[in-house]
């Protein structure tokens, strides 16, 4: 006697999505279920929609920006109740025992159920995650709008943390799309000074608005205004650009800090990273605990994405959008 | 009324160097003499008469490991003595006034003074330098081995306290040579479990002695075994190897950090580095204040290169040795 779901599936790679029912196994004992109320739309639903990355398995039901009601809980849950309002992700589970996990780095769990990766996802009525995945939604948080923060939040938001940047910091976002808004955001209430690189000149007003001081382009003049000049830059673009640009325009001790998955190889000369101490990293997502304190200071700020809200019947309509490079800034799919 | 100085220079590219005479002018207020009683031979002494890095000017003294009594001090500088004994190495001065000098970074000065860089290094009588990069030896120093902690040894000891090392991580050395041979010491009596990677099966033995409590070669047959395994690893090689191998060996949130400028630039594949939040790193050497820490380090656990000196005169049969890779595991170059 299992739990029915009806979702949204693709058949094969590429494919638009069409209705699909499916039945979940009964829950285990540390399982959750969720009522999805809204779903946001992330590159990587698109990515993995089209086989990019190589281990899509169809039918697919993307969605992991999820906000909903639980619905039940496994018998070892204790601290969720069904009706209680939860945001979950990227990460629908986590071991809890190995060592990334016992020191509080469940997002670095080697061997962590991905909500899209080998299961289905939350472009449907329900979806399911491990409890320590399901973070309940502090008040005055807006439940329409809050989706995207447990992917393209917590992405861009987790590095301020890990790396410890600094009020006095001047930090550079490069990519103004989902993941980059939110960054501005983030950092403008972290007290430091943002400087925003995007090639699109129409998004340097709202740029401003959103928490960028400075609004710059990635070619050699602004790279030269820039001259060692940030402590930090995040990379939210997925597109090869003149990383050693960027690296010019680093403070000592500076970083370039990735957070998208740039598909071609990054090739660095070391003699300038050598002279200057200066890092390249990256980082998946953040753990249920910095999601949480992300969460808080959204509430804080009063920091929400900027979203177009389509049905979830619409989600092919949705997907069109946001491959035109037409969303502005994250996609919301809302259950009916 | 200037100082005279005998000196050993190479007069063109790759040429063997000669006795060489040349004047200082007179001694600036914020300078020292120091007459060298040994300098220690650095790969990039090398490199640099052989104009590698294409900004060597001629006549070219090198040497940048000097160590010697301190002959003449400048009428600002109160805190050096004539007599006193004194180490100095690949930075002879620094602004003093810039944020990085004013925060304690004096080796990110970007206006720092190098010592064999359109100057005159320590292969000489003679070298001078700004006051605050001579370093008064601490009691129980080996004289005739410490030259090479100037460079070499401050070279991979700085990064232990930039990035925060601890004697609970596991840490690759890759390269046993001048570098390599130190950060082995460094690293045992820093209380870490450590690992030398080397292609030489003739040091295998050595490496354990110097502090190795593994031994690995990098292959694939090593980069599985140690998979996930390194919290930190320290480049010393300057040759092109397999850095995505590298890697697939650090644990989540390692770093694979590079203090050798290989020339050939390093091409990385995000996406692992993404989902176990890796950074790749260099630096540059260290400041006074690091220095002066290292070599009170030195002196508390005993930490000495293994050296073969030979004399200043026969310069030219050491730059041989080196070139060979015979050197075990660093060169000093005394005068008589």
């Amino acid at each position: 006697m299992g739990v029915a779901v009806h979702a949204y599936a693709a058949h094969s790679a590429g494919a638009d999505l069409k209705p699909y029912e499916f039945e979940l196994p009964d829950l285990g004992p540390d399982y959750v279920d969720i009522a999805v109320s809204h779903c946001g739309m992330c590159h990587s639903d698109l990515s993995m929609r089209n086989n990019d990355w190589g281990f899509t398995q169809y039918p697919f039901v993307p969605g992991h920006e999820v906000v909903g009601k639980i619905k039940a809980v496994g018998s070892n849950v204790s601290h969720l109740k069904p009706g209680q309002t939860v945001g979950m992700g990227w990460f629908a589970g986590s071991c809890m025992i190995c060592q990334s996990c016992m020191s509080g780095n469940h997002n670095l769990c080697p061997t962590s159920e991905q909500t899209i990766v080998g299961r289905h996802g939350g472009y449907a009525d329900l979806v399911r995650c491990k409890s320590e995945w399901a973070l309940p939604l502090p008040e005055g948080l807006d439940v329409a709008k809050a989706g995207p923060l447990f992917c393209g939040g917590i992405t861009v938001f987790n590095p301020l943390v890990q790396f410890d940047v600094k009020p006095l910091d001047r930090v550079g976002v490069v990519g103004i799309g989902g993941l980059g808004h939110y960054a501005l955001q983030f950092l403008k209430h972290w007290g430091c000074e943002v400087v925003a690189f995007t090639s699109s000149a129409s998004k340097h007003e709202e740029a401003r608005k959103l928490g960028a001081h400075h609004v710059a382009t990635s070619t050699d003049a602004d790279f030269k205004k820039w001259k060692g000049a940030f402590n930090f830059i995040i990379v939210t673009a997925n597109v090869p650009l003149d990383w050693m640009g960027f690296i010019s325009t680093l403070a000592p001790k500076g970083r370039l800090h990735f957070v998208g998955a740039v598909p071609e190889p990054v090739s660095l000369i070391l003699f300038p990273m050598l002279m200057s101490q200066i890092s390249v990293s990256g980082s998946p997502l953040g753990s249920p605990v910095t999601t949480a304190r992300m969460l808080d200071f959204c509430v804080r700020h009063q920091i929400n994405a900027v979203v177009e809200t389509f049905p979830m019947s619409e989600v092919n309509h949705a997907f069109e959008h946001l491959h035109a490079g037409k969303a502005r800034y994250r996609i919301v799919l809302a259950n009916e």
